[in-house]
């Protein structure tokens, strides 16, 4: 496993720079819709918010980090300072990823506070995604990276929590990641779009973006639903003819 | 049952403009306070938030909506657009009503997102409640429709929610909403007067409340609580006769 | 014990002046990693969040209050207003403590409202904490008094709840608070330090403290974790070298 | 609605006695299966467990009641004794059908009794299944209706809950279940089958329950289980072969 | 407060005779249903079941007890031996009474083990209740003592718990008890009748059981639930001229 | 990481027949006391009960399993049957470990039925421990291997569950579980002894354990717990007399 004490963490593909545009400008409903059209019904990360308002969209492939609960012989100043600790990990994150930590849902330890998520962040890390809690609010606030988390506790990672590994098949707010998985964060949370559809969520979505886009407008001048969304035969001739005249 | 399809839904009774007057400056605190007394102990909407801090209060009767779990051989395409649909709900969803919606408490996937959203408010309607979520949490904003729901969630409702109907009692937030009931929010969430007992309400609590302002100037001059909240038999006279003197 | 009607509350020994000065300056997430030190992982108190963004940190010795569930026998006007209620407690509540409320976690009733805080606040109370809810929230804001909480709800104590006494040992958010143990209240949520702890917290927190900024410092021009934090026998060289260099 | 005071309930079409026989001597954990690999995930009503060790297997057609919350002004005497009322419902149900009872989950109350219990097993009703309580264990155990819930309390229903009607659509341990859908209940617990593919259970599951045994007894003589099961295509034709050794 | 360290337990009244032999005779199920009928809702401890299938009823006072969280400071060799310790209860336990443990619903650790309860069974203890769990199991059935808890758990109390004193109100299973209330336990729980409520529900339950009975009786003879349960004026003559003719 | 598709895992190391033959005597109510006394709080499984009433205690090392949540797209024939599977790994479990699965506390769907446990059974593992469910009940349980779960449910793991891996540190009803570790079951449920410590508890145990039989036989004969449990300085005297006469 990559992950051993000395070893190097395995290259993380880079994200198309097309596709990443393409992700930035798409709201993680629309996302969990596409997904849901192939089959998947369990891709957003039950818990994970924003710590500020108004986060721009943030896109990027996930680096997983693993947790089990605490057990007080393994807390020592000796597993802090191991390689196979948060350091470690911390260390060898890659520019542009989105740092997933499973903390099995558990809320009464922060899993990172200002240190670690200053030395994410000046290692380029796009965003933190947990669903567990980070402490030191104020400090995490000042290092200025986006943080998605299921709430804030001032106790010590080690209270409750046991770091274990990085870039293994993780669960997160009751979804599973994998190691390169892409997530993609904004107001309505975490979503992760498996490796293997990327591309069928980038060539469809937006798609229906600009239908739902054309449909709210008729909702707004006072069309029924009924017949409008989802759309009957002559709504679809409606649209195409709309999209006809526009391009 | 009126919410057949392609049936007409029973007509709402409007609610007295005398008595929405009274609701509206009425704090839920004080509603409850007053249900109490009538022997009513659960008629506080669990989980039900507001989705910006400063709406006005809204008071209006609930139009109820019903969902059940999802399975996956009802969310097809044919129920989505059949009379029996949210669609179809939102499509007769009176002016002035509050959307009361029975989501079990999932908060995974999100009911109603802008489209919905914006064809109640395009109908009239003056709020939505539900113990779900909503998805597409900036697009629901814009809408406009005040919202106080139990969080926000990508998915799209199909992923956990089948919806089964309109206008039928339901529970909401583990209290029982009839069609046609009085629903009042602020910012401590939401209640339900059952429809016999608006006119107690609104006859006992604002009475509570003149009584309750003229404690906390009390409270505010340096007055012990005991024997004035509850009132001692000294402190109703006291009362008294600062009202009279008011008046 | 001293709760009982009409006897005296045992004076609170007041908190020192510098040990309010140093507490007030250090974030409760380094309260929280100094009495790990000293061998306490719970000592957070679950739940509990400020209902306003940007309270300045609040210091002060934990005034305990009781309740168990309601049972409709015991919501008796003749229990409002006896000496043992929540008037009796707050007539008597000391200056400078913080109300700190076992209201087991149950968060569809609200603990207290405008005039009970009103008058916490007259008396010269610091602060409220509670894991239960509070009602009336426009209210309680306006009186000034400091609140940690865990949610808001319209409906009265007396709902879920039975108040039965104060200064006693309580159960809060999962921890045990003893009357007169010192509480810390701050962004990431509240802390119970116990009496016999406060002098080490205050003689080995700051210097934590120092040093953890330090090592921000060494983050953010690129250093590694590694070696760093926790420290390895060069850094604790370098961070003393610093230090001498600074005094 | 049929369930309407006075209306007769719409018949149930009976079970044909050759899907009984079939579905009898299908496990749960077979059923299950078979639905996974039509697409449903959901069919498996959480909490639902038997009262007595050893009932037989129990098949037959939902007949669904449902409950909201209780509210003070509902759980009067007129309410019991109204036609939309468990009595009414208690009195209509139909020969072989297993009465599913959508209780929200609540196990503070207990949906019925002994006197309810006795009037199915009167009526020739297979089993009663909920996600909630029943209460008074004893009576209930000797009226010898099958019985599968989520645990016993001795309250009466009104003190949690209202009952609303019966034969509509309702979530039962979060699994939809409709009015005639077909229920299966033994050890592990209650499954329903989607009426429209209880064809498809009856063709395949038997099968698949004939091939895992035959796996079984390979286990059971030490063989490994990569290639045999899931089975490699060697795997395949050695069961054909045996299938066909045995006809 | 009776129970500092040294001073004797203020003595129980005994429960009277001939009320211990009608509530010997009365399921908590008809107790629960009297106690409603005068507005109590909140009687029956959640979570509390027997470890035994078989305890006959049992009926006696409360002797409460009352724990709070674990912290590490509080669980040492010292509070273990205190005079306010689980052993000093149990030292002064009174004869007959039931012990009522509020462990606020934790239930991974144990309250007690072999040795209390063999403690708890020499003095005459009739049984012991707790929201939480017990250990040793096997230790504690051969004790002897009637046990209702919510479930089993090797870890010893200190781990989760530390107890705080007895004879307190307490909340146990999200019902208030105060200490000499009235216990009742059997197959479907436990049950708490406030003190002053005694009378009253020694003086109608019983006869409500024999109607409940006559009713049952009825309904195996076939007879419809409308008009018979709740009873119409005809059937309570009929009940009634039944009852005249039987005595 | 040992358990990569081909790659043989590594040997377990055998547990010395002497430590075992103590465990095997020692209650895990004993050995969670003795953890304690080492500073260990959370070695306890939260939710593994056994699905027999009487087996005997059981010992062994863990042979961790782990799963993440099911994703649809994970959930296919190829991941069934590829070398990093369920049947992977159960066609390398060491004979006389037990199998501890990570299920993250997810109950319905069951982990395992009567092929996997007749597989571990056939290569002799001594027992099956999670906290999750089983599924086919009937059929674990003919297979005869012990199994200490979190219920029963009939859906199979790929419902709710994806196995990712063995031999892993895991988390196991909110304990932590390395490969290797000691594991003890019996009637109180499931404890994990970490390696580093098994000396310890099998020097100090015993002895605890002859004294707790001594303390419950002076229970019995009427002895006050003050001054005997924890013991003074007097009873130890008591105690070791009694054990030099002994022996």
């Amino acid at each position: 496993m990559s992950n051993e004490p000395g070893a190097p963490t395995a290259p993380m593909a880079p994200l198309d720079p097309s596709i990443r545009a393409v992700l930035s400008n798409l709201s993680t409903a629309s996302i969990t819709m596409a997904l849901l059209k192939s089959g998947l019904r369990n891709v957003w990360i039950r818990g994970a918010r924003s710590i500020e308002p108004d986060y721009p969209r943030v896109v990027g492939r996930a680096f997983t980090l693993r947790f089990v609960p605490a057990r007080e012989d393994l807390a020592t100043p000796e597993s802090l300072s191991s390689a196979r600790s948060t350091r470690g990990a911390m260390d060898v994150i890659p520019e542009g990823c989105i740092a997933v930590a499973d903390a099995m849902g558990i809320t009464d330890a922060g899993i990172f506070g200002d240190i670690l998520c200053a030395r994410m962040k000046y290692r380029g890390a796009a965003a933190l995604v947990t669903d567990g809690a980070v402490r030191d609010l104020d400090g995490v606030r000042k290092t200025g990276l986006p943080t998605w988390c299921n709430g804030v506790a001032a106790p010590p990672s080690v209270t409750g929590l046991t770091f274990v590994g990085w870039q293994e098949p993780i669960g997160c707010g009751g979804v599973a990641i994998f190691p390169d998985d892409v997530i993609v964060l904004d107001a309505d949370g975490a979503v992760v779009i498996p490796n293997s559809l990327v591309d069928q969520v980038v060539k469809t979505a937006p798609h229906a973006e600009v239908f739902e886009a054309w449909v709210l407008q008729r909702v707004e001048e006072g069309r029924k639903l009924m017949g409008l969304y989802p759309p009957s035969d002559e709504t679809i001739e409606e649209f195409q003819a709309w999209q006809r005249e526009r391009s």
